[in-house]
């Protein structure tokens, strides 16, 4: 199966280390392809960044050919996803919902840890789309320095999330964290023997929801809200 | 005051039907100009529009030369409606947020009617993000035609929303209703003797809104939310 | 535009206050006028003084001749704006709706500042009632004083207003804060250089909303929640 | 014990009534007084009827002497339940919430009935209020004439809201209904065999809630929002 | 009236106890029997234990003769009380539901004191299953040791118990604290004169409630959730 | 992989037919086995007999040797589900969890359709404690005969399936439907012709997520709600 992993940001650095957590997770048979969102922002860091980034991958995936047979959206946000599914006639699956979708399964109350405080309202915002409020015990954030600044040490930001962690089993009662953004997708490795909570990477939920959308013949219902926009160009 | 009424889409003639409304109800000495989003798509009819929408408006609000005092969006969706109110720094009101907002002093709950079967799920995300679902009784359509074919006669559009109406308030317990698209806001005036509940037509309410906060000081959060965003060209 | 500003207590002082702050948000045609609710108790400290003040303020409202244009409520309560709304034909805001509702075009979630620690669940009914606990991030309080005994220097209070602010942000993730008592709006100017929050100030809401009903022939539903009792003498 | 039925208006047939139910429900050594709030409106048929209710009724109860050793509020509203509880040092159990918590025991989801399409919104506000729209599958509404004119005969009665109940279970889901109106409690006996759900008579589950909470030495909570109020005459 | 006390672990002493209790709350013409669920767990310690608990406990009393006239399950959690409405016709009471119901006449917020960290998300999902999340503050715990170990004197349990009502009022804004757990049942009275809130015991709430569900004619409904299921044996 | 899937009721013909849906939508590495509560009731009809499935089958399950590497509880209810994911170490998705969290990548709103009037509160009370109220668009029934009996064609269950299908969109708004249980299972590659929405079948759902946790090195976290209870026998 073809799969594209599209990065809605423009940094490939990004889409390198995505595609490599996705090539993992997938089953042998898929084949992985990576989209960096050339015409996006470098970093999806609020609400004007996630409109730039949707607007430039929605229309960056409906030129795409050949149509790959699943699309996962490789960012923990919005950035047009809606617009995605509602265009593409094969299974899309974001990140961020897969996460939580596959958290239900495994939890009392999941927290997210994002990149920067200025990014926990967006993703509570997130949450809410999701109706998943009752849930989710709370959003927290490890400020990771602008992208194009060098990042902490691996073990310096493994020491932060797994303090973070350890506060939101205890402030906020959680009992699983996910990894509110594919920046922090590649220090899930190293922060899981540090911490009591199951820690869930996003990207490789995604990929696996997508795998199995595909096997069982299911995508987002094109008989409501996603159906085909009327002025769609054919 | 200078206000710039926002019309999300590139339909001109929309921005001055727009324009029309927000000088009827604005102060005198408010200055109203109206603004295409010509980058934009012709209507915003879903998600895939939204996000092409939302980028564009935000792009051109953020070049636009003088600055306005305060900024209607008059669309009633989101496009953006966050990303614009993060990049400026004057206050930024969406029309339908104003309307809701207003509604909630005027009613036990209100019913928006929308413009097409498919925008109905669009319009309960936007009553979901306020954090309104309380107090909205239902999203009902009065499907118009494609914005490029001509619409019904005034008369017949007014007799479709009257029916409509009248099912809020008998299905949906509905004790108000709020006009849930630009293209419908010209009809309130001819809708409004003929049904028993108040109709709030958003772009009056978003004029209204605007000006209040001008006088009053006030603009979105910049200390949480909407603060300008790091990586935001000066 | 002739409106009232009705205070639900008593004391004449906080008529004044308000009628002063009222005069500053309202637009030059409209022209303040302050009532105060002599039969009604010194103040609003709980739920025996809110009926007490409720049904005062209505039977009052009610006989007064000529009828005003607009009303509003000036006291951070309920203390039977409904009953109110029921009764008159003309527009009827009371502050606190009003400010909780320009605050929604503002924030992430407001938090609200009340005067007593015993006014929280009160002020927690009046956000459930409004169906807004979703945008409210909670509600603190700045214990004043009791009414007749002389208040705090103006630095002390918005000393510790500034401090409650602070800790909103801190503690609840508000982005905003509401002054939810008539006895703080006129701290609200000091307030301001002291905090990184919005602050919103309920008399000026209140008045700008009611300005905006009246000139889009806007008032409470009188098609349902708010129609006139049928044993209403005429 | 000795515990008062305060009818919240002043239709002293009413508080017959009210009593007599109370006193088939009561122990045998409950000694149960009426008590008709004679400067209130004849009946409460809103929110202004609501309030003026309220205030006299909390008037009254505070300057009754000797004080009873519990207090049933039978209205099936708000009337200033608050408001006595806050005042009074007794138990105060107003039969609207006691047939709600005692539903809560009995049902999937309950339904009101109420006594007109206008207390709708107002009996909605009540189940808000109480936290309990997650069990209340609907209000719906049996007109009757007002007052002061001779009511259908008890047959019709019970005929119309044999038809409403068995419309809330097959539309709305409800397992259980509640008769919501002091003016109805009196066919609860003649609907019973007419209907499948189980129907709630308020006035007994108060009468008996108040009896438990003598026995059980409990009262409501003084250490927070029922604290009698600063300003309260000794 | 025959009312069976029964307690859904098989730990003697804990019916025993309950037993003790529900004679001083009932009413002097309850015969109060206790039943012990020999065939189920020791303690209900979690979801394992509750599901044991509570086939063992349905299957019991579905085969008890004489059937009692009314079933207070003593035990504060699940553990089949759903089961066990639908295969018996008498009213079962849970005293976990009982105490939350009366809980909402007396106070703003509830919180539980439970008896392990581990069963707090188990007492939320009570909460939550009660509908009941708006009037719950939280769920703390007071760790008992197992219960096949001494417990700790009743002067340090009580210790305990009185520094976690304090934390729920001042962290959690409660005013009434509910006892969760048939093991803290005992401590109510001792703890009482310690702490500022209400102390609701749950098996003297149940014994009332049931006795008053007997009294009124009452039971859980037969039309709906709880009707008879198919399969049962006769 | 070894997958168990558990049929929670004691009929083997629906353990026979959920092993033959869950090889279909397995991966080709992944060993299905079928196992059947043969100490459980026939079917899942109601809350008595969820109890006594869930305590056969977590019995079952815990004794069951080798323990297989994830399970499958392959019944649309709780029975237990909970106390399963408690005493395993190995990854544990009951069918009706997997099927909403699929769904929520795949609609606004999801109906469930149940094969019995009866089973609707229960399904209720399942979106309830997933927290999914928001996402859910309501339960409806295409009532089976009981078990033992017969059932109706294929094309006859498929025909009264499409019919209430249609209603849910209808009517409810769904845009996509779940089939609440596994009688109805098999008949999703029939109805799917039938039917505008996407039909989701929960046993692939479940086979599907249980390979992917396994995959991902993902369980039910034992940091908190589902740890290892006390009582455990090793």
């Amino acid at each position: 199966m073809r799969m594209l992993i599209a990065n809605p940001n423009s940094t490939a650095a990004l889409t390198t280390a995505c595609v490599g957590l996705a090539r993992e997770a997938a089953a042998p048979a898929t084949e992985v392809t990576g989209w960096t969102n050339d015409a996006g922002p470098r970093v999806v860091d609020g609400l004007y960044a996630d409109y730039l980034a949707g607007a430039a991958l929605v229309r960056g995936l409906l030129a795409l050919r050949p149509v790959p047979e699943a699309v996962v959206l490789a960012g923990f946000g919005n950035y047009g996803t809606g617009a995605v599914k509602e265009v593409l006639d094969v299974p899309v699956v974001s990140m961020a919902e897969a996460a939580m979708a596959l958290a239900t399964l495994l939890c009392h109350r999941f927290a997210i840890v994002t990149t920067a405080t200025r990014m926990i309202p967006y993703t509570e915002d997130l949450v809410r789309l999701a109706g998943l409020e009752g849930r989710c015990a709370g959003v927290r954030a490890v400020p990771l320095p602008p992208i194009d600044q060098p990042p902490p040490s691996a073990e310096a930001v493994v020491e932060m999330l797994a303090a973070e962690v350890d506060r939101a089993e205890r402030e906020l009662g959680a009992d699983l964290v996910i990894l509110g953004g594919a920046r922090l997708s590649p220090y899930a490795t190293g922060l899981r023997p540090r911490v009591r909570l199951p820690v869930v990477e996003p990207v490789a939920c995604a990929v696996h929801c997508a795998e199995g959308l595909v096997r069982l013949g299911l995508r987002q219902s094109k008989a409501g809200r996603f159906a085909r926009p009327p002025g769609l160009p054919v």
